[in-house]
């Protein structure tokens, strides 16, 4: 063993993914396959990801009309906007998660993230927002996994400093809004060195799975760290019932719904392939789409490249001027050629950002029409997101400073939930 | 990932060791290389592993007469009879812990065993019998690592299973008579999940060594479960201070010394190798021979075959049937052709068995010279045997029966130890 061999392994996050990252065929556009793994998220067009090709690669199934009513029908609830425009566009098994509702069986929420920056982005808001709704519309415990153990093995961080990280990004997720009375946060590192349930399943799985699967699954190969050989086992153990014994009471059968964007489903086909040889249901997902970089659709916004990201501890003036100056503009260069021609919504990252963060449906429509008739200019567009993020952030920023120390020991205290088991 | 792939996982343990396993060339008698590895033992002649080439091979240093010559001056006591017969007969960094000793700087001394049987077999006590008379000696703390989650990933058992088998061995450990004030035994699933330390340093560790090196190192292949792959550091990790913070106040730069058999070596060339990449002291080591199976000494003696096992619960009844029946003999076929030819103490078990239990010089000197020319015939020197082994297992016996479950409980509480750091 050399210490070139240690800092080797310390490479390995520039992973191409075997299975994930497509066979290197010319598509019908021309272009290569896009790029989806846990690690690297690239598209070819400027688009963005081809996500009907994704979903077909992945082997998920896309959400259609039939089950956004279905959905509506079984809850009472409106569909939210990330799933009435396709934000949330992909599945497995959630069908099963519908039945168990109608049938009043139990089931949980499982998401997650892993903590590599002090402050989240507003990229990282998406799954939080969707699953606080899952939360409030299916009434459910909810587990969420701070996988600060991955962002160690993954980056140049102290294993001290990532687990500082998941503690401050928790006070970001807190401040979304989660029951506490039904919400149990943690870091792997704190929860795995205080619950024998959790480390049991860690192992169980880890004895099923071999190299040469994660090695297909993932990317792996012969000079990736052991850490991340092993790793996997560790995001697929919380989503079973019995690693959380002070909520379930130890009962193994109360599958999960894991809302996560749809480059975290690596892990989630090994959980699902998993889970019958050990008894346990597996889990069902719910994927959505990449909140797209500043610089544009081809990459996710990543808290690696300041630049890029739009971060939730931005000042309003910080915001104005990133919108203002990266992002990235389907209009036209001048004014007058930007109302001759119109501007491109399909690129335009400011109008894809209102997809995200603006609600109301009709003024979308409206902007939509009138940016791509020339009507709207960029400067207005830009405006209207501009005002929107920081009344987001602003009222983000106000809602986390309520989270205290105290506040947030009783999110992290494993603990039993006001659910019935 | 299949059924069969899992199945093929759980058959890794018929492992050949790539680096430790030889290079399958003749050596100069004309036999294969011997096979040392933490899962197999085999030796091509019968008079054993050829320890000389295994030193050289697994570059250590052999413990020749000024090393003990030096550790009875340091130490006042006269050589343990292990140490005065070649029994412990290798070591890595002994003078450095001499010098400590010396200049009454700290260390601590690791050792341990894999719980894949309710009992322990007579050739399990040579480290714990060894380790004890070092306690006394140097005066210093132990830890005892029960590798439960290994024989979990190795053998075909629940994980519950090898966590009670792991208790019902530290009960033979206790038996062993561990000072309780400097002992701490514990169970890796128990401790992993409740000490964030040992967790941390795992962590630092699996980053640090890549697929490559463990695949040299223990010969792991593709089709290894990555639950193996990721175990090696687990046993690295007890060899740094800062992992039981209960006993050493957090401090990282106390070293150990670790008595165990030569094939546990593997593991800690990995460790001293990443030792100095993480600021913490490389472990020193004193590596014993292996207790002969009943059969020959071409395999150690193994709970997995009971004909080839004295068990540390056998009655007195069986302990007299199995070294009859199954002790090889090195004495003739008939007493007159053993009278004119003698018995040959290099290959017979009974003699060698004494060479580990019969502690008076003296009396094993008169016992070879009797045998080696004919004087002493096969039967008297298992009688010889029988006696010596049914007096320590009766008296073992005795003393397990008198660990209760609270003094179980005291060893295996992480806690302060009566030695101030």
């Amino acid at each position: 063993m050399t210490n070139e061999a240690c800092a080797t392994a310390e490479k390995v996050n520039e992973l191409k993914l075997l299975s994930t990252s497509g066979d290197g065929e010319e598509d019908e556009k021309g272009g290569t396959d896009d790029v989806v793994n846990p690690w690297e998220v690239h598209a070819t067009d400027e688009k963005g990801i081809d996500y009907d090709k994704l979903v077909k690669r992945f082997g998920s199934s896309k959400i259609d009309d039939e089950l956004v009513q279905r959905f509506e029908a079984v809850t009472g609830h409106k569909a939210h906007h990330f799933l009435r425009r396709g934000i949330f566009f992909s599945h497995r098994d959630m069908h099963m998660i519908l039945n168990r509702y109608e049938q009043k069986k139990p089931f949980f929420l499982y998401t997650g993230r892993g903590p590599s920056h002090g402050s989240m982005h507003l990229g990282h808001l998406i799954p939080f927002i969707f699953t606080k709704w899952l939360q409030e519309v299916f009434d459910v415990p909810l587990v969420i996994q701070l996988t600060d153990d991955e962002k160690f093995l993954w980056k140049d961080l102290k294993v001290e400093e990532a687990n500082r990280l998941a503690y401050e990004n928790a006070r970001d997720i807190v401040a979304c809004g989660f029951d506490v009375d039904k919400t149990f946060i943690f870091s792997d590192i704190d929860y795995i060195s205080s619950s024998r349930a959790f480390y049991l399943n860690m192992l169980r799985i880890q004895k099923c799975v071999t190299f040469n699967q994660v090695k297909g699954i993932f990317g792996f190969d012969d000079s990736t760290c052991i850490g991340k050989v092993a790793f996997p086992p560790i995001q697929a153990a919380t989503s079973f019932s019995n690693s959380f014994p002070q909520i379930f009471a130890g009962k193994k059968d109360i599958p999960c719904l894991i809302p996560c964007a749809i480059d975290q489903d690596p892990y989630f086909r090994m959980t699902r392939d998993v889970a019958p040889r050990l008894g346990y249901p597996k889990p069902a997902l719910i994927h959505s789409s990449f909140f797209p970089a500043l610089q544009g659709a081809q990459t996710k916004m990543s808290s690696s490249e300041a630049t890029s990201s739009v971060f939730l501890n931005d000042t309003n003036a910080q915001i104005k001027n990133k919108i203002n100056k990266h992002a990235f503009s389907g209009g036209q260069v001048t004014v007058e050629e930007h109302q001759r021609l119109g501007g491109n919504c399909d690129v335009d990252i400011a109008y894809q950002y209102l997809t995200f963060f603006l609600e109301d449906d009709d003024k979308l429509k409206q902007i939509k029409e009138d940016y791509t008739k020339g009507a709207l200019l960029t400067g207005h567009l830009k405006k209207e997101l501009i005002g929107i993020l920081q009344a987001i952030v602003t009222s983000h920023r106000e809602r986390r400073a309520l989270v205290t120390d105290e506040v947030l020991e009783q999110y992290m205290t494993p603990r039993k939930l006001k659910y019935n088991y």
